[in-house]
């Protein structure tokens, strides 16, 4: 069985370390010469509009699927004339348009942030009117990481705002006072059997998600899982999903979901009976689904421009180091340690080790 | 960090998939065209005696390690002029030699089968009489999976076995009514640490392993680490080292070691902290080494011959599925399943389940 990957990062690098064991073989097409899959599989070293390229990728592999969803719609209508490709087009569509995605969750009931969609200054100034100030304008597409987004705080923010973000279709969403920031990663196979993982506390900065620790029994478990399945069913969706929550006072509101294996689902490789990544490639492939309980207490911590030297990761207890394989560069995830422990306390005296490294 | 692995079948791949997530990099040096660990790292296609592979093996490796123990000693030699390999010579000439294996252990009070050198058919009488029947005659090197050994029962088994097994040297062994067979996989650093998981009782058919359980507080776990580290701490060992026992009514007899990682502790992949490759490798390379305790109950089933259906193995629960990417073929190692449970009940289920599959 071999998978095809468009885009060969850690992600890419990830599903073939949990794939290889279960006899799958590997193709990656990136552009990037270096890209750190590579050294797990076949390298199609091409644009992701390269017909030629994506043809052989496609002629070569059972299967197809995605590390990050700003594919072009050509390529996957491209890939899938020739090959089964999961997630599908029209959840990749959706995915990866904050203004599709939004629309679907107010049509399946899932609270939201308020949002408009703009096209226009006077689109902004009219959504602005509406909404109110702080709101958050962010393009429709292609944004990732807190890039492609503009905090407006004061009316004099908001002029020339459209400009300022490229003059592409943008949303203006409603700021929303959140006490917390919370994904869900959930898994759909061919046959529509569903698992989630438990709800993960996420902690950002800049943007980036820098923390992720699992949770037990969280109150807003059912509730999210809830507004998942309506979206997972929606999409007749195959693969794994993950959902991206604000905690406000009344409940969750949905932020955004990611149509892939996420940052905030790398705890599942020693964290959870079956990591995401395994769980993806069994839905893919319509193999039956792994278990998705936690092993004891688990966390991430992201690595952001440099890996912290392999010696002192490896000398603190319960750390497994994810070194990528990439060049270190400011503001580049190169890597994360799992931290996977008996109880919470000595989970928490981990993540304070694998924190010192970094600071 | 590049790591060079002569041998490049299973352990070679086990291996790289647990160094990979640490940001090493790996090549083998396999005369197999189909080796299966190719697929994560370089693979110099070469006889274990080509000096000019060797060297750029060894020009190419920060650190080079083997896959199985019966490399010749001239080329663990040559390779130790260019490079720091682990475990080292002095090593691997015990090692993959039973009769001066054993004559270490005799040495260093280990209780072992009685055993004689045997270098011709009048050696063989000799060792006979004063050894008795029934006892096994093994070839000295190059014996695995139960080949290159013969069992004496009747006296006339005795008639002309040393041709038989090719005139090459022999050990005679007294013959052991042991109730089990244990091993301790053990783990020494460049510094001197030492670890051990908790012994695995195994279950062998034709000489071959087919079912390792571990054990919890073993109440010989104590002897076999004493044993052990006699062993490791005479060979200034570094790396993983593998101590197979017989259990006998009064305590352990040695069988034999091997100096690398080993089919008995492929269940510490997912059953233990850091698995017997992580810890090698962390080992070979200088790295803290990792937690070698049980998390929750494991064992492993190898698969010989074939692998069962992905399909029907992901479909049982706690198992983990190994696939090697070797061709299938009667008698083989392809690959195995480990069982990790939450308790001694539903281990028995999966393995049963597992069985089930192979019959």
């Amino acid at each position: 069985m071999k998978i095809g990957i468009i885009g060969g990062g850690q992600l890419g690098r990830m599903l073939a370390l949990a794939g290889t064991p279960l006899g799958q073989q590997f193709a990656f097409l990136d552009p990037a010469a270096d890209a750190c899959a590579a050294a797990l599989g076949d390298h199609l070293c091409a644009e992701y509009d390269d017909r030629e390229q994506l043809r052989r990728l496609a002629e070569s592999a059972d299967v197809v699927t995605f590390e990050f969803e700003s594919v072009p719609a050509e390529t996957v209508a491209f890939l899938a004339q020739y090959v089964p490709v999961y997630p599908d087009a029209e959840s990749l569509r959706i995915a990866r348009d904050r203004w599709f995605e939004k629309s679907m969750f107010r049509d399946l009931g899932i609270p939201t942030p308020e949002f408009a969609n703009v096209l226009s200054q006077q689109d902004l100034d009219e959504a602005v009117r509406q909404i109110g100030l702080p709101a958050v304008m962010k393009t429709r597409t292609l944004g990732y990481d807190g890039k492609g987004q503009k905090v407006l705080r004061k009316p004099q923010d908001v002029v020339g705002a459209f400009a300022e973000l490229g003059s592409v279709p943008c949303i203006l969403e409603g700021f929303v006072p959140f006490t917390g920031e919370v994904s869900l990663i959930a898994v759909r196979s061919r046959t529509g059997d569903t698992r989630f993982y438990p709800l993960v506390h996420n902690t950002h900065e800049d943007g980036i998600l820098r923390l992720s620790v699992a949770s037990s029994d969280h109150p807003l478990q059912t509730q999210a899982e809830n507004y998942a399945e309506r979206v997972l069913d929606k999409l007749d969706y195959v693969g794994v999903l993950a959902f991206e929550f604000f905690e406000v006072d009344s409940g969750l509101k949905a932020n955004e979901i990611a149509p892939r294996v996420h940052n905030s689902g790398h705890w599942t490789i020693e964290g959870a009976g079956c990591s995401q990544f395994e769980n993806h490639l069994r839905a893919i492939t319509g193999l039956p689904l792994g278990a998705t309980g936690k092993i004891g207490e688990s966390a991430m911590v992201n690595f952001i421009g440099e890996v912290p030297a392999m010696a002192r990761l490896t000398a603190i207890a319960d750390c497994h180091p994810h070194h990528y394989g990439k060049a270190f560069k400011p503001g580049r995830k190169v890597g994360h340690a799992t931290l996977r422990s008996a109880d919470p306390a000595r989970l928490r005296a981990g993540i304070a080790a694998v924190q010192a490294l970094i600071d």
